[in-house]
């Protein structure tokens, strides 16, 4: 080899490297509110990534159904599986779920996960499960289950699982009606419903419910058929949840706190998201209209609400995964009203699921095809 | 021919002529809000049918944007030549555009018109112009030329012109911007605005800006684009508006009196229809927010409130035909929020424009392709 052609080669490899080391492939370009995005491939191959976080080294945690917990490193797309994952019930809808953690995390500090456990040895009904543990080095260590909802049936359906932290020691997570419908308004038990617990599992005493017998203590919203979007709006105080509704009326909702969602009660024969004429009836009396109605139905797999730098015309908005309509569905709010749609993504056909946003405001998506992917500036 | 072949041509001939005076050929069937309905061509080979209205014998009245009127007998197809149709300017959007008729029309009452009609001999350009007439046989008689809108500029765009009246002796109709930007914020012509007039031509005393130096008395509300769409709710006194947005930010918006809706001031630069923050800056004091916008443009053709018995589902939605996307698009509305959207008819691909409900509740529609069809139960 000549001098000249080991320089090309040199060069040939160091290239190579760059890319490897860059590791995210140019899926496609796009627009939005008069911004330039693009959006790259970040691993692929993995089994439905239901839950996905970013810590506070730049990696991302995600959760898949089948019951492994994966650290990805976004800019080599290098996956490392961590350990310690306790035994998972995974059947139909059900598995492991949502990892979230609150604002201001680092390293050491608790992180959150959902996911569906057997009730016992003897009751393998599946319910939505509620515990946290720490990540040391590529292990999850001090696994604590905080709460085992009272949420078993005999379908594997409905789990509901996104948990929210408000910011101020409390979080949210969702349960769904678990296939039965009369759970909506039930609030002897936790499916249906919204839950709020302290991030120790303690129920707050200003929870809405607190001491009424009969009724679930860590309940905060209830009338809910399958909650599957959980957005904290620091700034404003605010809870917007995205749960798939009946006869394809997906429903954004901005939860008011002891709040009745509803389901069941008010799709009865006819189409749950009607107007509401005054003085229609009474049967709705007490019971809350949701923001958005989703005709057909887009099914949401995930919320988020957008705070991030990189695209400053998103700031506000939220932004929800759809898995049967296969898109990113942003929604532009206007206080309490959602005023616009748009719907991103739909030439990637792929059914989104979880969403996350870096410090930088990328955002990151998970498709049920096994893939993470990032949308960034130009 | 023996008897039984005489017997069976007199029923094939009994069937041509009972399908002959049924007239609407079936197009499709489709389901909304639970209900069953039907889509029938009831005419076609027309010429661009801008406006449409029932008349109270059950005939339709349509416009042609190249200046014919016609009457059309729904149940037969039949197409009726209206004479008296004065010389109307057809450039670019600008044509023979929108019929309307007060609550309560009988026949001799006026009917209401407007068009585009070329400034002077000596001045070509052309103005959105309301007028009205007298329907006697097949004529229009008594011609009157109520308002002369001072709103010419150098473009064929933008003319608005949707007549609603609000049952009390007042009308409303739209004019555009006319293709020049700065019109929207300027009073002192009526382009970009609402106007309000009494059903006689007047302007009424109370007016938001009557007596203001340097405004004309007739604007209703101002800073919108391209205004193709007028609904009034009589049981809430209530004025939507649908129009053609900038950017692709069409608008349904709720019309305030005296509102700004701001076109163009919060188009530079960024999206005119992101999400309102508080203390985001003062140049949007004063401005009314939409309650709707479409992401991308569909391209609104008009608006209509739905109050018929024939689909219950839909009483107090609004409709709007969709032109370039082509479809009919259902809003329904939770008092002044619109909560869900509804994309009808897609299957036909037509430039939907204008709508008309018939006492019993059936749907008529005009496409820029030159038919009628209406849409009925099962």
């Amino acid at each position: 080899m000549n001098k000249r052609n080991g320089w090309h080669l040199l060069l040939v490899c160091l290239l190579l490297l760059a890319n490897a080391a860059h590791g995210a492939e140019l899926l496609l370009r796009g627009e939005s509110a008069g911004m330039r995005y693009r959006v790259e491939q970040v691993a692929a191959g993995l089994g439905v990534p239901w839950g996905l976080v970013l810590l506070d080294d730049g990696s991302l945690l995600l959760t898949e159904r089948q019951g492994r917990v994966q650290r990805l490193d976004p800019e080599s797309g290098w996956l490392t599986p961590i350990a310690g994952v306790p035994k998972v019930r995974v059947r139909g809808q059900g598995g492991l779920l949502d990892v979230a953690v609150p604002p201001g995390y680092r390293a050491g500090d608790w992180l959150y996960f959902t996911y569906v456990k057997a009730l016992a040895e003897s009751d393998n009904r599946g319910v939505t499960t509620l515990a946290r543990a720490r990540l040391e080095g590529d292990r999850l260590r001090d696994w604590q289950v905080l709460l085992v909802t009272d949420s078993a049936t005999g379908t594997d359906r409905h789990f509901g699982s996104r948990i929210q932290f408000d910011g101020q020691g409390r979080l949210f997570f969702g349960v769904g009606d678990r296939g039965e419908r009369p759970n909506g308004q039930d609030r002897s038990n936790h499916a249906g419903s919204l839950l709020r617990l302290d991030i120790d599992g303690q129920v707050p005493a200003d929870n809405p419910f607190v001491g009424q017998s009969g009724i679930r203590p860590e309940i905060w919203s209830y009338g809910h058929r399958n909650p599957q979007g959980l957005a904290w709006d620091a700034q404003h105080g605010r809870l917007w949840e995205i749960e798939h509704g009946p006869r394809g009326g997906d429903e954004l909702n901005l939860i008011r706190r002891g709040g009745n969602y509803g389901w069941p009660v008010l799709s009865y024969g006819k189409e749950y998201w009607g107007p509401i004429a005054v003085g229609e009836g009474t049967e709705r009396e007490g019971m809350e209209a949701p923001t958005k109605v989703y005709i057909p139905s887009i099914a949401p797999g995930s919320l988020l609400l957008y705070t991030g730098a990189a695209f400053p015309g998103w700031q506000g908005n939220l932004f929800a995964g759809a898995l049967a309509l296969t898109h990113l569905n942003r929604i532009v709010l206007d206080g309490e009203t959602a005023v616009a749609e748009e719907r991103l993504l739909g030439e990637l056909n792929e059914r989104i699921r979880a969403l996350a946003q870096d410090p930088q405001g990328w955002l990151y998506l998970s498709t049920d095809s096994g893939r993470i992917l990032r949308i960034r500036p130009q």
